[in-house]
């Protein structure tokens, strides 16, 4: 066992209790009514970091909007490489809180799970990131690189008041490493790293008819029924394979040349998946695996729509107005802002004749993020995963989207690698949400090797 | 001036109070917190026909369903013909009852136009009938031939009381000519009948995917998100002439001769719609005039539709479900039951793998109705409206449904007509419903016209 291993078992409860009091703030940023909480969770993390011997800035986006927390310990010196960790504070709302079993934020542990609303996102991968640094001062004295945190209290809700700041801050977040510790690997046995997330748009279409709703007897017939409209322009979205009919959609979209792929773990385990999800992976353009699919392909998918009498029984109506949310995942090269205009002109072209369409695009864009598995800090953290799991880490990316993360890699300079250890079964976003009490000491491991290897 | 319409001019304080009075009973069948005001309402109905010299029966379904209302005074003798009536005195919910102008169940006189719920729909409809009677009995101190009356309390729920008691009361409602007073004209200016109804059916579709609401970054272009499936699939029910797709769905639809057509106003004033309606003419088939459509084409209409995050802001998700409503509208031959499985089948069969689908037919199905322009009761309404408004009347159709006016005329074995005195400007089913004080007085001159042209 290593001495970061035992310094985690020896201090096992008060780390946990720390742990607790972290996840027991209600810091919901998606809601100001929650403001406070997330404040005092904001000046509980800020009181570790001074505990850490850190010098800690206080960020306040001019809006009002929840602060965001820089700290650094320059100790190592000029000639040792700076490490920059990103991770966040706020968390999700808890709807619906019926189905929690014991109170979000009131952490409960249950075979060797912390149930907590942020356990695994991201107050767990954050805290292991802390932990990692106390286990090094205890144990070391000092740090082996130089140490830069920021850590976000609106990431929940799109990172704005950080994009907003960001580009005046470039030097104090400088480094040469990066380290977004916010995403997570397949199963616990197979350790992993993240070198791609893709980027997000969103955007509202709106159609509209009729001056009111109308009788679907009298009128059934003679008006365009906009829910006719759109679910003919949004099925003509994708062809018959899945992909995208939007003119111009793919004209960028860059592929991993073989020698790349090799880096990867395209490997898919579909009874994992049909247990897990409920459903086979039937989506998507054909042609391409399935982690082919998330990772290396964009998408345009429909998240909500809405339109006329949907509720108990039945009402026979032409609605005037029927409406869609439509999002894009993008992958390396795609330009946000192109294809988000590229999508909306396409919608706008194909709408049938008497329907009035709006389309508006919603801000909070992000561009993909894909890096290389041959810089330094890919291979460190490779190496100290394969230490700490004993078992070889693989490179794989990620579907989702973190706006910020390309932004941040853009302004800090650095090489940028995401890491973490969320498992497709956390709940994230949902009901029992829970993170591993083992996970919070293999992160805590993970780091500590990974900054030790660099100094 | 008749001798009904100075009837009219000289009791008009009496009949208006009279009719407010009738308005102002709460009388939603669909709550059942207003059935109390509706069982008052029929008491009120009931005691006016007593009033008229009728025998009342009360018809109570068996499932406590508000009763029907059968009158009838035969005393014109066997040689003479029976006439027999068809109202309703329920009436529709009142939301969003703040853009009522007064209160729905407090009849405000505004303009010649009497603004309440049921105003027109069907109270008004309803009193200009008795209206006539009473003036029949004042001024010719009988009625010229056998009069029987169903008003029920249930249509706008869709008349299962009515449904289920009719074939046990087939002697009572026999007649010669039934008179189905609920539907109305282009304008005032374009007196008609109506001499045909569209069927209708409705059904509940639901798709399924993933057990759960997913993420769509990690699992965009993995699964089949089923609102891709739904709109592909709703897409699919039409070609791109307006055509329903669905294998059958045509078969058994029956065309006018060009002799049939010539008795029917197919005129269409589009500035009218366009200014009325707030859109185009732009839905249905091709190749059909707009009263072609609405009167003599079946229709497949998507009434709603429910998937995903459609609220404030947004949420990148690919939810677990998506539903839809959709309702056909069916014209002469066509059979609900066989239409509605049509449907269902063809929705099934063309749903892409990994999507679960389940299609609910709901109750209250029922078939289009179209009579000739050549009965007795269609010669003697055409006369009786010709004679009131001074101008010629013309045959109508009308693109909605009364579900229960085909199983009336089956069981009565009566020849039909649908007649009354609606416009499309008198916001039937909508907040500020109204009906004109000049209307009631036209409405009780057609039906004494009518009546007494029979005797």
């Amino acid at each position: 066992m290593t001495s970061y291993a035992k310094f985690f078992d020896e201090n096992k409860k008060e780390l946990l209790d720390e742990f607790f009091t972290f996840l027991s703030f209600p810091g919901i940023s998606t809601d100001t009514a929650y403001h406070e909480d997330l404040a005092r969770c904001r000046e509980w993390v800020k009181q570790k970091l001074l505990e850490l011997g850190m010098e800690v800035e206080v960020w306040q986006p001019e809006n009002g909007a929840p602060a965001v927390l820089f700290a650094s310990n320059l100790e190592a010196g000029a000639d040792k490489p700076t490490v920059l960790f990103y991770n966040h504070y706020d968390v999700q709302p808890v709807d619906p809180l019926d189905l929690w079993t014991s109170p979000p934020f009131e952490p409960a542990l249950r075979n060797g799970e912390i149930y907590a609303r942020g356990a695994q996102d991201n107050k767990g991968q954050c805290f292991y990131v802390l932990a990692a640094l106390k286990a090094i001062q205890e144990i070391d004295g000092s740090f082996p690189v130089n140490i830069k945190l920021v850590i976000e209290g609106e990431e929940e809700i799109g990172s704005h008041g950080l994009a907003q700041l960001l580009p005046g801050k470039k030097e104090q977040v400088k480094a040469d490493a990066l380290l977004v510790v916010d995403t997570g690997m397949k199963s616990l046995d197979q350790p992993a790293i993240t070198l791609g997330i893709r980027g997000v748009l969103t955007m509202d279409v709106d159609f509209f008819g009729s001056k009111n709703d109308l009788h679907s007897g009298s009128h059934g017939g003679v008006v365009y029924n906009p829910l006719h409209a759109l679910v003919e322009v949004l099925a003509k979205l994708h062809d018959r394979d899945g992909r995208v009919t939007v003119p111009g959609f793919y004209d960028k979209v860059s592929t991993l040349s073989e020698k790349e792929r090799e880096a990867f773990d395209f490997d898919f385990n579909e009874e994992r998946y049909l247990d897990q999800i409920g459903c086979e992976p039937t989506g998507g353009e054909s042609g391409f695996s399935p982690y082919e699919r998330a990772w290396l392909r964009p998408t345009l998918e429909i998240n909500g729509i809405q339109g006329g009498y949907a509720g108990e029984g039945f009402k026979t109506v032409i609605p005037a107005e029927a409406h869609a949310k439509i999002s894009c995942r993008l992958v390396a090269n795609q330009d946000p802002i192109e294809i988000a205009d590229l999508v909306a002109d396409y919608i706008e072209s194909i709408a049938p004749p008497g329907i009035r369409v709006n389309v508006k695009i919603n801000p909070g864009k992000g561009a993909a993020l894909q890096t290389s598995p041959h810089t330094q800090v890919a291979q460190t953290l490779t190496k100290a995963f394969t230490e700490v799991f004993k078992k070889p880490c693989r490179c794989i990316m990620e579907g989702g989207s973190i706006p910020i993360a390309s932004l941040l890699q853009q302004v800090s300079g650095a090489e940028t690698v995401m890491v973490g250890l969320g498992l497709p079964t956390d709940n994230m976003h949902a009901p029992d949400e829970h993170f591993g009490v083992e996970r919070l000491k293999l992160g805590m491991c993970v780091m500590a090797h990974a900054l030790n290897s660099w100094g």
